[in-house]
C-alpha cells in the first residue's frame, strides 16, 4: 500500500487510475495540463479496500489527511470549508478504475448548514440560489448517505409545486424553497430519529464513508461480476470545490463529446443548460440546447471550450466525454474521459483519426471491438430512440441470432410461407422449432421461440441463415389454436406487429424503426488494414449457396465447415431422408440415397461455384439418424391415443393407422439413445451403416467435376467428423477415396483429394500424432471438444448449471463462448504440436462457434492455427480479432 | 524368411514354435529327448504364409524339399512312401503356434491306393485292418481335401450297418468294408466328377495345400479375431509315419494328462482304447478305459508310459496333455503339449509344483490367470457334465454378473420375495429391471433379463450384490400376464426350473447341479504369495455392509468406492428420496433429508464397522436426480390415457388422478436431459442444489463418531465425483468440511478429514496439477473417463457400434473392459504426474470397473497408482493381477 492516502489534484496524473480512479486521475491530468479545474483532492482506492477489510470502519487517521488536503484547497480557492462568512462548499463523488452503475451518486454543495448558508448568501447575493442549493444538498445527502429514498423528497417537492400551481422548479422563489427544505428536514428527523447533520466535517466524513460502502452494494457487485471487474479494485473519493452553474443567466452547465458518439462524425457534440446545476441537464427538467448554440450565445467561451476539447482529444488521442460548468461567465472543466460510442462511430473515428495522424493503423485496429463491428452488420433497434420514447420490451429471451427484425405475428410455418408469398413481413412465433418449420423460418423476418437456448434448433438454423432470432422466452405463452400469444398481462394476436432484437433478446410489441446495417467505406478501409496485419486466415461456416455468397461478401477466404446434413433438414428433402433411414431393404435405401445424391450435388455446385478458387471443407454426415425422424414422445402419445380409440372402435380403419404408427414408433424406439451426443453418429455411423458418405462424396466430386468442365476452380476438402481413433479415419478415408476416384476417373479430371478430420473428441487430440498420418488437415470442432473435455452436454448445462457456474465464478467464462485455454486449449496444443510432428505443416483450423469469438481467436493465433471458420456474419469480426491478435503478439 | 522350408523332427526343438507350430516343435523336442516318436517332418509356417501371399499357389520347389524329407523318413522306417510292396503311410496334420479350432483335421493313412493296400496287407497280415484303414482315409481325405462333408460318408456307412443289422463298426468284416469303400468312391466320383486320387504324392500335395487353405477358413479367422491371434502366424504341416493302434488286441491308442485337469490332483489321468485308431477314443464308438487299467493289462507298458509322462512334465515344468499309440505292444508318443485345466486345477497344480520344487512361487503366480481364479469364487455349471449329457442352452444372453444359479422362474419382484419367504429358490425373469425390482433381486438366486447390457440396472445391481445375472437375452419373450417366457420353439412357465450361468451368459431350462466355489487352502497359499510380491493395494467397491464383509473375506484392504446413492434405490428409501426431490418447499425437503440421514447413517455404521481399521472411501451423490423418479415415457403414456378417459368421463374423480399425474409428469419433464451422462449430476448437482451432500457428510461422520466411541477404528474418506475444475472442488470441499467439523466438534472427536476427488472427466486429468491443491487423494473413475475421452455413451455404444469396432479391429479392445492406455491412459499419466508434482505422494487409486481387469491392473501398476478398487468378487483376481504386474515389471 502506498503511504500517501490523499492526493491533491495537482499531485496526480492520468496514469494513476488504479489508485485515484478514472475520474480522479483525469481531474489531476487536466489540472496539470493547466486547464480550469476547480481545486480538489482524491482519497485513494486503497482506503476503500482498507475500509472494507476492516469490516466497515474508517481507516484511522484518514480524516486528518483529508483535513490537510482540504487546507490546501482552501488556500487555492481562498475560502474555508465550514466558514460561516465565506464558506467553501464541495462536491463528493465516487470514482473507481472503471465507471460502474450502482455506485454512489454525486453529492453537491456539501458543507451547507444554517451558518454557511448565510455566508453563501453573502458570497452570491442570491437568496433563491442559496435555498435551492440547500434543497439539492439535503435531498442528495439524505438519499445516498442517510438512505432515505430520493423519491420521498421529490414527492414533497412535487406536492408543493402542485399546491402552488407551478410547473417548473424555477418558478419557485426563495421562500418557497425554504418551506420545502423545512419539510425535507422534518422527513429526515422522522426517518432517522435525529436531526440532519449540521457539522460540515461530519457531513464530509459521512459522505466519504457512504462512497466506500457503495462499492459493495448489490447493484455494484452484480455489475462487476457481469463485466468481469475484480472486486478488490475499490473506489476512490473525489472531493472538489463547488462551482455553480445556477448563479444566474450567465452561469450554466453542460456535457459534450469531442466527436459525435452515434455516427463518429468529427464535430463537437453535446448540450448545455444555462442557470442550472449538473443534474438538471440529464434530468430533463428543461430542454437543453445543442452545444453549437453556445457559439451564438457566447462565442468567446465557446471558443475556449472548443480549444480545450480539442486539446484533450489530442492529449488522450481519443474521443473525450466532457463535463463543464460556467460560473458567471467563467468556464470550469469538471470531467474528461474516453467517450462511449456506437459501433459505426467507433469504426469511423478510428479510420478518421488515422487520416488525421492522431493514431496509427495498428491503434485503429485495437480501438474497435468485435461487438462494435458486429453492430454494423445487422439491422438494429435504435436504442437511443427507444430510450427517449421510454419503450419497454414486451418480453425478453435469449439473444440467439443477432440483428433486429420487424413483422406481424404468425404462429405456423405454413402461415409464414403464405404471408411471405402475399408480400407480408412476419415474425414466426413457435413454442420451439423443428425440421418441419424450416420453410417457415426462411419465409420470416425473424423467429421467436418460447423454449430452447443458443443451441436449440431455432437458434442454430436462424444463425445459419442469418435470420434474427430470440429463443427461450420462458415468460411467453403461445395458444396456437386461439391464435394468441401472451406474456404477463399483455396479450397479442396473430397479425399484430412485433419487433425482435436477436442481439439483446428483447421483444417489443410494436413495429419499431430499424437502423439498417452500415457497411460503409470506413468499414472497408478498417477491414483492409486488418487484412494487412493478420496471420490467421478467415473462413466461414456455410451450408448453402446463399450463405456462401454472404460469407464471400464479408471477406471469407473459403468455407471451413459445410454441414451436409443441414441440407437434409430442408422440407423437400426430409421425406427422402426418412425413406432412406426407414428403408427395410437395400434397394429402397439405395433408391432414396440416389435421390439425395442429386439434391446434394445441386447444393454443392452452388456453394463451390460461389467460392470459385477458394477451398470448401465439406463435413460428411454427423448427427444421429434419429434427429431426422419424428419425436419419440409425440409418436408415443399418438400411439397411446390410437390404441385406446382402437379398443373402443374395434374393426374400424383406425387399426391400419395404428399399425403404421406403431411400426414407426418401433423404428424410432430402436434408434433412441440415452446420450445421443455420445452415440451412433459421425464416423461411427458411417462405419456401421455404409452408403451415406459414399453418396455424399459422389455428389461433391460430381459437382466439382461439372463445374471444373465449365472453368470454375473448385477446391473441395472432405472432413470426417467425430474421429477418436486413427483406424476410424483409415477405414472411412479409404471408402471416401474410392468413391471420389470413381467420379474423377469418370470425368477424367484430376482434383487433388484432401481428406481431413475434425478434432472434437479428447482422444483424437491425445492421439493426434497417430491420426495425422491419415489426415490431410485438422479442424477443431471446439463445440464438441468442449462438451467432452468438460463432460458437459451443452443443451443441458446452459439451462441447468452453467449460468450459475459463471455467476459464482466457478468458471471464469462460459466455455462454449470462449475457449477454455487451460483444459480444452491444452488438448488443442497437443494436437497441433503432435499432428505437425507427424506431418510437417499440417493445416489446422477451427470450425466451432469459438471461431467467431475474439478472445478465442486470440488463442487460435497463439496456437499457430492456419485459419478460423465462423458464421458468415462473424467473418468481419474474425478478421478484426485476428488482426488484433497479430498486433498483441507481434513481439512474441 | 529362413532358408530351410522343411524340418525333420530331429532337426527341430520346442523353442521353434513360431516356425514349426506347437505340435511340430513338441514332436521335435520329444524326438530329441529320445522318446519313441514315429519319424516325420514339419513344413514351416512360412510356407503357409507364402502360399497365402501368392494368392493360393504352392511355393515353387516346396514339394522337392518334401520329397527329400520323406526320403529321410523312409530311411529311418525302412519303408518307402507309395511302395506297393511295403508301403510307408503317413498322417498329415496342421499345427499352428496356438492350437485353434476350425483348422484342418487330421488325415490318417495317407498313401493308400489299390497298390499300396496290397503291400499293407502283406505288412500287417490283416485284411480287415487294411480295408478299415482305407475307409477311414477316403472319408477323411474327401472331407478335408475334396470338401465332401464327412456326414455324407457316415450316412453311407450307417446305412450299410443298418442293412447288415450290426451296431458297432468292429462287427463289419473286410468284405463289408470293401463294399463300403466302393460306395465311398462312387460318391467321390459323383461329387467331383473325377476319381479319387490314386497317386500317393498327389494325395500328399493336395493334403498339404488343404492345410494351408484351412488357415484362412471362416471358422479359423473368426477364432483368431476373438482370441487376438495375429493372422500372419500361419500354420505348419506335420507329416508323420503312421503307427497303427488298430492292428489287433495288442494295439491301441489313448490320451492322458500328467495331472487331473479338473481337480489338479497329481495323478496320471486319461483313457485309452485297444484295437482302435486315434479318433475312436473321442468319437465315443466304444467306451474307453481309464488309463490306470493299462497297469493291470500291461504293467510294463504302463510303466514306460508313466516314466515318459513324468519325464515330459519335468522337462516342460508343466502339466502335459499327451497322445500315444500302441502298435503290437510297442508304445509310440504322438503328441505332447501343455494341458488345459480348470481354475481350481490351475491353482492346485501351481501350488503343488512349488512344493515339489518344480517351479518357484513367482512362476506359480504367473501360471494362474484371472479367469481361472475367478472360477473358484462362484458356483459354476459343470461344463464337462453338460457336454457329456449334450445339454444345450435354452437361450443365451450377456454374461452380466458371474456365477451360476438355479431356481424356479418368477416374473415379478414381489413374487420373488414371496417365494423366497416360502423357502423357495427362484430366478427373477424381467424384461429389464428398475429400482422398484431391487427387493425382488435380493430375494432371487439369480436374475435374467431380456433387455440391457453389462451396464444395465440389472447388471450393475446384481454385480454389486454378487448375484449371478444374465442380461439382454434378445431372443427371450416374456408374457408377464400369462406367466410365460419363450425362446424359439421352447415355452416355459412360471415355476419351471431354470439354471443361469452369469459367467457365460447361457441359460438352461433345467435345474443343473452346480459346483460350489472352491476357496481351498491352495487358493489361500497362492493369494499369500501374491500379497508378498504385489505393490498395488487392493480395495473393493462396496455399497452395503454385506458387500463390505464379502470384500474383507476376499482380502480387500479397504473400500475404494462406496456409492452412497445405491442406498437410495432400496425400496424403503426410494419414496423418501422422491419426496426430497419433488419437495416444493425447503421445510419438506429438509424433512426428507433428515429421514435419509438416519438411514444413511445406519448403512455407514455397518460398512465402517465391517472395515474396522481400514479406509472407506465414500463417494457423495453422483447420478442425476431424475434417475430416482418414475420413467417419463410411462408417465406420458399414463397421462395421455387419463386425458382421453377424462374427456369421456367429464366430472368424475379421474380429474384429480389426472391432475396429480400431470404434476408429476411436469416435474419429471423439468428434469429431463438430452444427455444425462453429461448433465446435472455429481459435483454440479451439489453446487446447484445444496443440502444432500451436507446430509451425507453428517451421516458419515455421525456413524464414524458413534463407532469411534465404541472403540472401532474408522478411516472415512470423502470423494467428490465429476470434478472438472478446481473451483468446483474448492467450493464443495469447504461445505463438506464444515458439515464434518460440526459433527466432530459435537462428539469432540478428531478424525482426520480426507477429502478427495474422482478424476473422471478429461479436464480434471488435464488440470490435475491445479486440482491436487484441493484434493487429499485422486481416484480414477475410468468408466466415465473412458466415456468422455472417447465421446462414447457406454449404454449406446456397446449395443450400437462398439462390438463391430472390436470385431473389425478398429479398436484393439472394448475400452470399457480394458483401459485404453494410449488415450485414457495418457490422461491418467498426466494426472498422476502433475497431481503428485503439486502434492508429493498424493494417493492415487482407480475405482472404475477396470480395477478388476488384469491388463488394466498391469497398467495401473506401471502408472504407480497406490491401489485398485474392484467389486468384492474380483478382489482375489486383482491381488493376483497386481502380483503378476509386479513380477512382469520387476526389472523396470
Amino acid at each position: 500500500m502506498s503511504q500517501k492516502r490523499v492526493y491533491l489534484f495537482r499531485e496526480g496524473n492520468a496514469s494513476m487510475k488504479d489508485l485515484l480512479g478514472g475520474k480522479g486521475a483525469n481531474l489531476a491530468e487536466m489540472t496539470n495540463l493547466g486547464l480550469p479545474v476547480p481545486a480538489g483532492f482524491t482519497i485513494t482506492t486503497e482506503m476503500c479496500n482498507a475500509y472494507t477489510a476492516a469490516g466497515g470502519r474508517m481507516p484511522p487517521g484518514l480524516m486528518d489527511d483529508v483535513r490537510a488536503a482540504m487546507a490546501a484547497v482552501e488556500k487555492d480557492i481562498g475560502r474555508r470549508f465550514g466558514d460561516a462568512k465565506d464558506p467553501l462548499l464541495v462536491s463528493v463523488r465516487s470514482g473507481a478504475r472503471f465507471s460502474m452503475p450502482g455506485m454512489m451518486d454525486t453529492i453537491l454543495n456539501l458543507g451547507l448548514n444554517r451558518d454557511t448558508m448565510e455566508g453563501l448568501h453573502a458570497q452570491s447575493g442570491e437568496a433563491r440560489f442559496v435555498h435551492d442549493a440547500n434543497r439539492r444538498f439535503i435531498m442528495m445527502f439524505s438519499d445516498v448517505v442517510l438512505g432515505i429514498p430520493k423519491e420521498r423528497f421529490e414527492h414533497i417537492f412535487t406536492g408543493y409545486k402542485r399546491r402552488r400551481g407551478v410547473k417548473h422548479d424555477t418558478q419557485l422563489g426563495a421562500d418557497d424553497l425554504r418551506e420545502v427544505v423545512r419539510d425535507f428536514l422534518a422527513l429526515v428527523l422522522k426517518e432517522t430519529g435525529e436531526g440532519f447533520p449540521g457539522d460540515p466535517w461530519k457531513q464530509l466524513e459521512m459522505a466519504i464513508e457512504a462512497v466506500f460502502k457503495s462499492w459493495n452494494n448489490d447493484r455494484a457487485v452484480v455489475y462487476r461480476k457481469r463485466e468481469r471487474i475484480p472486486h478488490d479494485l475499490g473506489t476512490a473519493v473525489n472531493v472538489q470545490a463547488m462551482v455553480y452553474g445556477n448563479l444566474g443567466p450567465d452561469s450554466g452547465t453542460g456535457v459534450a463529446f469531442t466527436r459525435d458518439p452515434a455516427t463518429g462524425e468529427h464535430v463537437l457534440y453535446g448540450e448545455y443548460l444555462m442557470n442550472a446545476q449538473g443534474e438538471d441537464v440529464v434530468a430533463g427538467v428543461r430542454t437543453p440546447h445543442p452545444i453549437r448554440d453556445l457559439n451564438a450565445q457566447n462565442p468567446k467561451l465557446y471558443d475556449e471550450f472548443r480549444r480545450i476539447a480539442s486539446q484533450l482529444e489530442g492529449h488522450y488521442k481519443d474521443m473525450q466525454d466532457l463535463e463543464f460548468t460556467i460560473e458567471r461567465g467563467r468556464l470550469f472543466m469538471l470531467q474528461t474521459r474516453t467517450g462511449k460510442r456506437t459501433g459505426p462511430a467507433a469504426v469511423r473515428m478510428a479510420v478518421e483519426m488515422v487520416d488525421e495522424g492522431l493514431i496509427d493503423k495498428a491503434e485503429a485496429i485495437r480501438r474497435v471491438s468485435g461487438d462494435q463491428l458486429d453492430q454494423l452488420l445487422h439491422p438494429r433497434v435504435d436504442s437511443q430512440a427507444l430510450h427517449d420514447a421510454g419503450t419497454q420490451p414486451f418480453v425478453t429471451g435469449i439473444a440467439a441470432s443477432p440483428g433486429a427484425a420487424v413483422g406481424r405475428i404468425v404462429l405456423t410455418a405454413d402461415g409464414a410461407v403464405k404471408a411471405h408469398e402475399a408480400g407480408e413481413k412476419v415474425i414466426l412465433v413457435r413454442e420451439e422449432t423443428n425440421p418441419d418449420d424450416v420453410h417457415g423460418m426462411l419465409s420470416a423476418q425473424g423467429v421467436l421461440t418460447a423454449r430452447g437456448g443458443k443451441t436449440s434448433h431455432a437458434a442454430v438454423v436462424a444463425r445459419g441463415f442469418g435470420i434474427p432470432c430470440v429463443a427461450g422466452c420462458e415468460a411467453l405463452s403461445i395458444d396456437e389454436e386461439k391464435g394468441i400469444i401472451s406474456a404477463g398481462q399483455t396479450q397479442l394476436k396473430a397479425g399484430d406487429w412485433l419487433t425482435i432484437d436477436g442481439s439483446t433478446g428483447r421483444v417489443y410489441n410494436d413495429a419499431l424503426t430499424l437502423i439498417p446495417p452500415e457497411v460503409t467505406g470506413f468499414f472497408g478501409r478498417l477491414m483492409g488494414w486488418c487484412d494487412e496485419v493478420r496471420r490467421l486466415r478467415v473462413r466461414a461456416n456455410a451450408d448453402n449457396p446463399r450463405d456462401a455468397k454472404q460469407a464471400l461478401a464479408f471477406g471469407a477466404e473459403g468455407i471451413g465447415l459445410c454441414r451436409t446434413e443441414h441440407m437434409f433438414f430442408e422440407p423437400d428433402r426430409l421425406p427422402i431422408v426418412r425413406d432412406m433411414i426407414l428403408a427395410d431393404n437395400q434397394a429402397a435405401r439405395d433408391a432414396a440415397l440416389q435421390k439425395l445424391q442429386s439434391v446434394q450435388q445441386g447444393d454443392f455446385e452452388g456453394i463451390l461455384e460461389a467460392m470459385d478458387g477458394k477451398p470448401v471443407t465439406v463435413r460428411l454426415i454427423d448427427p444421429p439418424l434419429h434427429e431426422f425422424l419424428p419425436s419419440y414422445d409425440e409418436l408415443l402419445q399418438q400411439v397411446t391415443e390410437l390404441r385406446l380409440a382402437n379398443n373402443v372402435l374395434q374393426g374400424s380403419a383406425l387399426g391400419h393407422v395404428l399399425a403404421d404408427k406403431e411400426r414407426l414408433l418401433h423404428a424410432v424406439e430402436g434408434m433412441r439413445e440415452s446420450n445421443p451426443m455420445l452415440g451412433l453418429r459421425g464416423v461411427r455411423l458411417s462405419i456401421v451403416m455404409p452408403g451415406i458418405i459414399e453418396m455424399q462424396t459422389r455428389a461433391l466430386y460430381w459437382a466439382a467435376c461439372r463445374l471444373n468442365k465449365r472453368g470454375v476452380v473448385t477446391l473441395p476438402e472432405v472432413m470426417i467428423p467425430l474421429v477418436g481413433h486413427v483406424n476410424e479415419l483409415r477405414v472411412v478415408r479409404a471408402r471416401v477415396e474410392a468413391a471420389a476416384r470413381d467420379v474423377l476417373d469418370y470425368f477424367k479430371i484430376d482434383i487433388p483429394l484432401k481428406i481431413g478430420t475434425m478434432i472434437e473428441i479428447p482422444r483424437a487430440a491425445l492421439t493426434a500424432g497417430e491420426i495425422a498420418a491419415e489426415a490431410d488437415f485438422f479442424s477443431f470442432g471446439t463445440n464438441d471438444l468442449t462438451q467432452t473435455t468438460f463432460g458437459y452436454s451443452r443443451d443441458d448445462a446452459e439451462g441447468k448449471f452453467l449460468q450459475k457456474y459463471v455467476e459464482q465464478k466457478i468458471l471464469p467464462d462460459n466455455p462454449f463462448e470462449t475457449i477454455d485455454t487451460v483444459g480444452v486449449g491444452r488438448l488443442m496444443t497437443f494436437a497441433v504440436g503432435e499432428g505437425r510432428a507427424t506431418r510437417a505443416g499440417l493445416k489446422c483450423g477451427i470450425c466451432g462457434e469459438h471461431g467467431g469469438d475474439p478472445r478465442s481467436i486470440d488463442f487460435c493465433h497463439t496456437l499457430g492455427l492456419d485459419y478460423v471458420s465462423c458464421s458468415p456474419f462473424r467473418v468481419p469480426v474474425a478478421r478484426l480479432a485476428a488482426a488484433q491478435a497479430a498486433l498483441a503478439h507481434a513481439d512474441e
